[in-house]
């Protein structure tokens, strides 16, 4: 019996939980591995009892969350230490919660598993990202490229002693969305527009054109290679200028037009210099980027399209042609499928 | 201390003797995985003393097969479940040999971990499948795609409970290659004699042109995708008649001109079809197809140049998007990568 403690019950939580439901009988007979939820805990409450909950109480947990109710506090609600059983157990982190990180380094300190859709951990001071990675204590395949093997790829080139020249990647759905766009004519007012009325952005869509997600991302890769990197060595360009930083979101979008004719100049010019734009994040052991770059067509990133991600690995081994993995990037039931595939791999080292 | 015994010590058992002793004071740092040889085995001997072999012997046999001897058969040369030790070991496959099956699944019984980087124990009768790869005993990332994530990515799709709608994939750097050739003008018997001379085939590049090796890696996708299948059930369309197949090689070298207008009659066409020619396995749940097909340009192996492998997988989650990996899929060093990455795996599992 392994034991999870999930924290978190959001679209991606919810769509864990019925995820791991779903598939719990067959990865007991593929693998002998059986899964059982400790806990549930979220802010708005914690499903717990001391034991292994039943099925049907944490489907109603997650139909009660989808109801928008809050989850009943159905047991003495701790802190997450107090929770912890006295054998090791599975600590899933799928909220975007800041300081988390401090209970969870208190559970790989005792011994458990921890398993991250949520990037905060990872990208808080790099004593924090050592003491939860090390040992491989911590797995985090969701928070970079949601479902897409990404991180996996990664710590296996590293594992086995390749040496990574640079990481190129297009890691926003978002704004990868907007480069289609705009490259098809469309005024990035409009476009934003679009992507907002769609859901893709944000509330603000501010968080998405700040790069700061991104740049999120580039750090955790560039720790998973080895990277000694705190967030101020990944600087992201943002697309708008600094005065519309602070101003109301309904300000922003107002004045989001005068921004309009800077772009379509930009696309013009990459145009005519037979480029393409691209929001990439470039990793070199000497530094990063994260910005909107001019890319020759026949550079592995010229080739996206849309909403899709994209991550380039160039090495010592893969040098002439990088190991490129593609693929949607977000969403929530590829999110929560990177999450299960870690809980399998934390589960088959616990046993 | 987790132990080795390795068959096979031709170009990717040397390469992974190499990178596996490189990697051995890094491994047991991050991880504190100490991995250590038992036994070096191949056709010509064995390396064996019935503990962990040291380094420089280790080494020193590798040099001894590099110069073209064989491997001193250095202790009691015994079959190989008289080798395996009372606690769980790893039995790594490098050879191309027939028949390991039935060695390794004694050794899977015994409880031990196999990892493949022989296509040939997987693609044998059904229940021999079923009994290597239960519980995950044996895994087996480098016969498919080298040190490309794609076994891994399959597992993870299917273990958390997608469904999978279809898996493309142009597996074979060398048809690749001829395609790329073809579609700049170039006849078939020129590119094949081009990338005879390069190395890039077979001795008898029939090997190759019959898509047989593409074929057994479509079957090893299958199954691991669950389908119970054996090998008759993909079928590979050949790129020379039946009649070619059992001609001298030196009177297929000679005749081959002849299909070099069928050829570019195909090219022609494709082009006239705005698509083209690509050598793609096709597995969907009701059956599987390996031959030369008429793809659109915006299928995404189209955009496949050179020697690169591409696999995409459609699934309920990847739907509109598949996921995409890709890069050179063969190669002693990325083979030998994509080997010890599962060693680790294994390695974890058994502690």
């Amino acid at each position: 019996m392994t034991y999870i403690i999930q924290l978190g019950l959001g679209g991606v939580g919810q769509a864990l939980v019925r995820q791991l439901s779903a598939q719990r009988a067959a990865l007991a007979a593929q693998y002998g591995i059986n899964l059982d939820y400790l806990a549930l805990i979220d802010r708005s409450g914690a499903l717990y009892t001391g034991q292994a909950l039943a099925k049907a109480a944490v489907m109603a947990a997650v139909a009660s969350k989808q109801a928008g109710h809050s989850l009943a506090n159905q047991g003495p609600l701790r802190p997450l230490p107090a929770l912890l059983p006295s054998t090791p157990a599975i600590i899933v982190d799928v909220t975007a919660a800041d300081g988390m990180e401090i209970s969870l380094g208190e559970a790989v300190a005792a011994g458990h598993r921890v398993v991250l859709a949520n990037k905060r951990p990872l990208t808080a001071v790099l004593p924090t990202f050592t003491a939860l990675t090390s040992n491989a204590a911590t797995s985090y395949e969701a928070t970079v490229g949601a479902g897409l093997p990404v991180i996996h790829a990664l710590r296996s080139l590293r594992d086995s002693g390749d040496k990574i020249v640079r990481i190129e990647a297009s890691m926003s759905g978002t704004l990868g969305y907007l480069c289609s766009a705009l490259e098809q004519g469309e005024a990035l007012s409009s476009a934003v527009q679009t992507a907002r009325n769609a859901g893709w952005t944000e509330p603000d869509p501010r968080d998405d054109l700040s790069g700061a997600d991104v740049a999120r991302k580039a750090l955790i890769l560039a720790r998973t290679w080895g990277l000694p990197w705190e967030m101020d060595a990944v600087a992201s360009e943002p697309w708008f200028p600094l005065e519309l930083a602070s101003v109301s979101l309904d300000a922003f979008l107002q004045r989001l037009p005068e921004l309009d004719a800077t772009f379509a100049t930009r696309v013009a010019a990459a145009r005519t210099h037979k480029t393409v734009l691209r929001y990439v994040a470039t990793i070199q052991p000497d530094g990063a980027s994260v910005g909107l770059r001019e890319l020759p067509l026949d550079h592995p990133l010229a080739g996206l399209r849309g909403t899709d991600n994209l991550f380039a690995f160039t090495t010592a081994r893969y040098a002439e042609q990088p190991l490129v993995i593609r693929g949607p990037g977000a969403g929530i039931e590829v999110t929560a499928a990177g999450v299960l595939g870690d809980i399998l791999t934390a589960a088959r080292m616990l046993r």
